[in-house]
């Protein structure tokens, strides 16, 4: 059976080894990124790089995108060199990435009334699972579309899930990182206790690592608390802007989220100091600033 | 050698098996409990059962309390029949309940008036690690003290932590409990917003159990979730009046706690609303009732 | 000097008396509402009823907005018979909706590329002040504009404040908003404690009135909470969409707000739980009913 | 009739000028204070200084403590020249500190069990108040008492109320302050987001003082906040502490507070920092700080 050919749009951290995933398996695959060099790296590939997103709507028949949040989804989605520009009647989106579910239904709406298709297929996984395709993958929206994209699917993925209809691969993504915030903020909360009150960091982490608290996040977190490395696997801003999707859908849904309320605010606070582009866990160095810590002892390597 | 002559305080739940280890593991051991059926419980294995903490302190080189928390311990070390009333000059308590810093130091402050040594060790773990001897223990006061005892708490525990002088031990144990709490409550959030916003509960299960985040606590507690099992492990009462003890320590000593201090308000709720005596995980279900679910929906089971 | 002739949009509780007071200061007044009955009650004071906005466009020289929220102004805008498919260069919209400083930026950057010029103008008091003409009135955009339109804002406020440009004049609205929320959650939080822990609550009251907390709104709300009068002065589900803007906006702009963040979350539960139609003071039954108090002593009245 | 001998124990900003008031009125009065040069400032208004509060209880028929906290008030009490090591058989108590309702129930037990009797008469008002004796005071205890000493409280305060038993007047005080520390972190929300947003804090202080939350606190709280005066009227840290009373009686008597859950951390943090003997407005500067204000527009005055 021959292959559809694939768009990919948006070869960032996450990106760019999904869409080299999907080269290897031997799809006709059409790249674009909006910095074209990055574009270029997938040339060896055997990847065309097109200059618009129009030109991916002509040249594929899966539209694939992993962007940063909603806004950069739509700027793809419009204009002269849009995608909707062009594309041919049926012809499908997935859109992998993380944003809220009225977003998905809204941009599911628009590109619909313009005889596109869509899937939503969020990701969890960082950069280690992309490279090996063994990402985790949520789709919401047609099943028997789903159905039919599963291989292509299975090329970037390992376990992929199907949640139903429109918006719940997304509210899943979303319902999921809330508990990524609250072990990453719990812990820097509980870091910052202990630390403030005099037990040595290091020993705290041999402790809890022995404890059923300690899942493959919180050990790989604790890993970076103690050796004092706060370089970006998931970047603050991004789980920021996470938050904020999850505040404004608890919100229109009806679904009160007092703790994941209280962390919000800490990394508001954490972006505006100017820790954005650390990762996630530099939500303790917020903490132990607000504790008083001074920097001999507020990093607690 | 001869072994220490050991008294045992507090026949509850987690304390009854852990007396037990210690008897069978050749110790003379008297034991104590405010309901005296309890005691006779241990007689099979050769304990005394003492009608008076004062009994216990005549009887004893060491005693420990395990009890529900500081004023608990208090009523035993006070009084014409508390422990504190009787004991040799230099006999030992091991406080093994989970009290804050503050209570630990107060409590030591007290009987060190009195001739008494003491050493805090609270323990991480439930009843099946107990009745197993493979809790996690993590002990504060004089190291010398610690590496004496060493080998009687080796009887009861598994993973034994030295952390520092008198508080060092208790305030480890608050800083684990704060991430039980918060991976507690984070799941309920999630299991709240997602079931709001009409995924599956089961589906969503199956999901996280595949993630980064499914430590062994929480995938126990996605089991309740899914049963709809809210028989208590670990009650929510207590589970409240540990957060009160966090909240006050980070008053205590300055570390801010913005996510614990939302949480213990939602545990507030939840025991005024009679669900302190379900598993702490239950807060679920304030959570459900919190987003208008109904109960044919607020149950994911 | 003639008068402009003036369009009104949005004839709510609070537009209406707005728009009356418009017409009645001799202003030509052309007034469009969705369900077209509460136009019709303009006209005996002489103004004329639209159809659409698009002939509101073409009646007037300056078009008032009063919707509830900015996807409400953005639909009077869009479309076929929408307000931009008509109108001359230059003509003003003054919206006086409560929209936050970036939907306002957005939607007077969507108008002002179709020629329309823009103030944003919204205002704080209730009813009786706008049937009064005694509003306050926060504006925001061009200083000579605001000039220009002033004495026509005097005819619908008493206190007229030029805050900046656009966006300063949302921004002031909400950051004022923000404190009534707060003052209502705190007062609905004393209430619960006192009434809780036994205080009689019209003893509580009497105290209260006589205190340096005691604004004109605590004052007001007092009363509805002691008469268990919980009839929507400002219905509860606006402050919540409220709430959910001063938190988008602390995010965007990077303005953390803990107290803010826990009392949205709170106004997400008492809507999700059916009271958004209730004045906002019914918080208080929220709280009442997380603290368990029985439906006998819930209510202070 | 011969006015009752009155002992005052506590001489603080408060406490003084409530002593010269009574002393004034024609009570006999004896004073104690643990530095004793301020005691040496009622001499000329006809006080006697003692050198223990166990000589104020044998020159007393009512004793008035007004102290910083409830270890404070048990100091006096306790040890060998402490106030209950003398006194006669039914000597009354009269605590005007601010303690929690579980803290003053157990001093009345503790004192009545030496044959003492005691109630409880929190204050508000601050410095202003206190001396010109127009205080608000909160009485919990027996009501014939209360009646008796009636005359008494009269000397202090202005607006005197019975709020019931034991805690009832503590509890009220408690509620009373929960706003009072609502209203001025919210201010201080209401600031920081107005400020970060680039409007301008005159223009904002100018706005809010028409406006219906603008309360006598919040118009004085605004007064130091455009002038930059943060020095203390009522110290940051007395409300953080009120703030630790209010979180522990809501947690023992069932009534969840999240919003000011929220507000206690956030006071936490700005003591820790170094903030407490500033005004509590103060909290101003933490939000500024959070919102990574610079030193330029951090203070907006």
């Amino acid at each position: 059976m021959t292959k559809n050919r694939v768009g990919f749009i948006g070869l960032g951290l996450m990106g760019a080894p999904m869409a080299a995933n999907i080269a290897r398996a031997g799809y006709p695959l059409t790249v674009y990124n909006r910095s074209a060099d990055k574009a270029h790296g997938l040339s060896p590939l055997g990847a065309k790089v097109a200059e618009t997103p129009l030109q991916i709507a002509a040249q594929s028949d899966v539209v694939i995108t992993m962007l940063s949040d909603a806004p950069a989804v739509e700027q793809v989605l419009r204009g002269e060199e849009g995608l909707l520009a062009g594309g041919r009647d049926g012809e499908l989106l997935i859109d992998m990435s993380t944003v809220s579910p009225e977003q998905s239904r809204s941009i599911a709406i628009e590109i619909e009334s313009q005889g596109w298709r869509k899937l939503e297929a969020p990701v969890f996984g960082s950069t280690g699972p992309a490279r090996d395709g063994t990402l985790g993958i949520m789709v919401g929206g047609d099943e028997a579309l789903f159905q039919e994209q599963h291989e292509l699917l299975s090329v970037m993925g390992q376990d992929i899930f199907y949640m139903g209809p429109m918006g719940a691969g997304t509210l899943t993504k979303l319902a999921f990182n809330l508990m990524v915030a609250a072990q990453v903020a719990s812990l820097a909360e509980a870091m910052a206790l202990a630390t403030k009150g005099g037990v040595d960091p290091r020993q705290f982490s041999d402790v809890l690592v022995k404890t059923a608290v300690a899942s493959a996040l919180v050990k790989r977190k604790l890993g970076n608390l103690v050796e004092g490395d706060f370089s970006a696997a998931f970047p603050l801003k991004h789980m920021h802007k996470d938050l904020g999707l999850m505040i404004d859908t608890g919100h229109s849904i009806g679904a009160p989220l007092p703790a994941t309320g209280a962390i919000h605010e800490l990394f508001t606070a954490a972006t505006a100091r100017g820790r954005g582009d650390q990762d996630a866990i530099a939500i303790y160095c917020l903490l132990a600033e607000l504790a008083g810590l001074t920097p001999d002892t507020s990093s607690p390597h």
